[in-house]
């Protein structure tokens, strides 16, 4: 497992106070010379796999969850995001390509959220649009949480780029509107993500021991249904939607508890369990369906199969095919070795990673 | 399909009065001059497939569900069961081979249901032990609902040995007590079983359209967890199942009205919903518990394939791997020609089949 310093992220935007329009004080405070619209941050954030699983709203256009959750930060597929304020339109290029439609459009919907904030905060920028570009480095769209890495980066750089200084908590109830997930994708390590309304609603770290988690992808497809329109369809439709809730609430306080007494054992008992539960409730949807193909399903296999053998390893899989193992850090290349075989890629390890931050141009 | 005529069962035995022990009378009355011990009776029964599953008991000792259900009896994979009534121990064979154990066990605990009736109705042969021999030409325990055709060929052979007239609510009622759903094996094509108490909880036939069922076995293997087993697992740890209880009694009222206005695709949709939120409900349990495997799951998906298609079929399986797809009889031979290539046995397109009954030596 790699140890990530915290990196003092750096910005060429500062705050601005708006004067009503008659003075932009940048332009003379600047000693980079720049105009306006020159503004430009960067910032990376990693996707999180979630221990106790978000799966259903209570708020849609909140985005406030019906119970709480509680995730594993990675250390790889990072989400990197540049953002320029600029005149004109806003632009959003995803691994050098411009986006139209919807997922050009929740960017945009979310860099006005941001405004908003600004213009509350009587900053100029409020007036400018944006230019996102973003490379993101793990599969999209196909149980990768790359919306959550991708709204938790493009919170804090554009937050920074329209110049909010905003904390954690602040950052992760601002990243939440784009991507519930995403609050997580804030915090270092372990996260848990409390329901509740829209002030309470946001991720904050929590101890837990080391663990591994070794991506199985199994599929490079995007899948079928998205994690929204899923959650609608199961919360509308799946007997079992009530029942999903509740139980999560108590499965949420075991983990809690798990976590703080370091159990890996119980800690994996519970996110398999919990990740089984979540398939269900989906599937139980009145028209089924079914994130998980016959190769997931044999990687759960398999992992029961290590659990037998006494190589203790437990599986989780968001809301798509791929599947994680979850063990322990001295039996990552053992598992990693086993489950090998049965994915279409690399079966990565990977251990507890930053939370989303700023970074200097360099990187 | 193939239409089969109701067949007159024969007996050898009739019923006896007991005079207190002091005269057996059938030694003298019977004109075959057998005597005591060798009065043999065979019955046959066909499994049945839930279109509206049964999974969880309201009542373990009476086996009275916890919700009501819907089959369609088969016309294949039958169990044929002789009993010979005689002195000495219980004995059951199946399939040539002796049974000891948790196998016996429930055997002699039904034959003694059926012991206890003889008593009450005053007959002799409450005296006697039995020799029962099975022959089951379906897979065994591997959600074939091979115990369902076992127990209702069992009760028919059983009671008959035994010198008991029942009717054919009478013998649901009795065949339930050995294996729940063979309560709908008594029945010919489609049944409703009834929950209720034990007076009430018997299947009877219901109208339902002519339908195919292709058998797509994909696994060989004897299931890791019995369905009585799986049933109290689910029951006291699932946190789906009140709601699995609650919908299966909405869904069974749906399903007997798409039955009576013969809508075979509101038939198809409702019974492959009710099959993955069994199998979601029994999912959730802790420990998970799985019966479908990778192979079922690609038969689930080639069903779906073959609707976006426009070829009508649905998917069902019992607590077992093995999947059932449903159509329409004139599109069976479609449907299996697709399916076959994803079973490890024969793909057999199956008919709605008679109810269990007493048949002649010669068959």
């Amino acid at each position: 497992m790699r140890a990530r310093a915290r990196r003092s992220g750096s910005s060429r935007c500062r705050q601005r106070r708006d004067d009503g329009g008659r003075r932009r004080p940048d332009t003379e405070d600047d000693p980079s010379g720049r105009t306006e619209g020159d503004c430009v941050t960067t910032a990376r954030a990693y996707p999180n796999i979630a221990l106790v699983k978000y799966w259903g709203k209570a708020d849609e256009t909140l985005i406030l969850p019906a119970a709480g959750s509680l995730s594993m930060t990675l250390d790889d597929y990072p989400t990197t995001t540049t953002v320029t304020l600029d005149d004109g339109e806003d632009e959003f290029r995803l691994n050098g390509e411009e986006q139209l439609g919807r997922s050009a459009d929740r960017v945009t919907a979310f860099l006005e959220l941001v405004r908003g904030h600004a213009r509350v905060a009587g900053l100029d920028t409020a007036h400018y649009s944006a230019r996102v570009v973003s490379v993101n480095e793990g599969p999209t769209a196909a149980g990768m949480a790359s919306s959550a890495s991708g709204f938790a980066a493009l919170a804090v750089a554009a937050s920074a780029a329209y110049g909010l200084d905003l904390d954690t908590k602040e950052l992760s109830r601002l990243a939440r509107r784009g991507s519930g997930s995403a609050s997580r994708s804030l915090i270092d390590r372990f996260a848990v993500w409390h329901a509740g309304d829209d002030e309470d609603s946001f991720a904050e770290q929590i101890d837990a021991p080391d663990m591994a988690m070794i991506s199985v992808p199994v599929s490079t497809g995007k899948k079928a249904v998205s994690s929204r329109n899923g959650m609608v369809a199961t919360q509308e439709t799946s007997p079992f939607y009530d029942a999903w809730v509740s139980s999560t609430e108590v499965t949420l306080r075991e983990m809690i508890a798990a976590c703080a007494a370091g159990d890996v054992t119980r800690i994996g008992e519970l996110s398999e369990n919990h990740a089984i539960r979540m398939h269900a409730v989906i599937a139980a949807s009145q028209p089924s369906i079914r994130y998980l193909t016959p190769a997931s399903i044999a990687v759960f296999d398999e992992i029961a199969a290590l659990r037998a053998e006494g190589i203790e390893a437990y599986a989780t899989a968001d809301a798509g095919p791929n599947v994680f193992a979850i063990t322990r850090p001295e039996l990552a290349e053992t598992v990693s070795a086993r489950l090998a075989p049965l994915a279409t890629g690399e079966a990565k390890i990977l251990g507890p990673g930053p939370g989303a931050r700023l970074i200097g141009d360099g990187e």
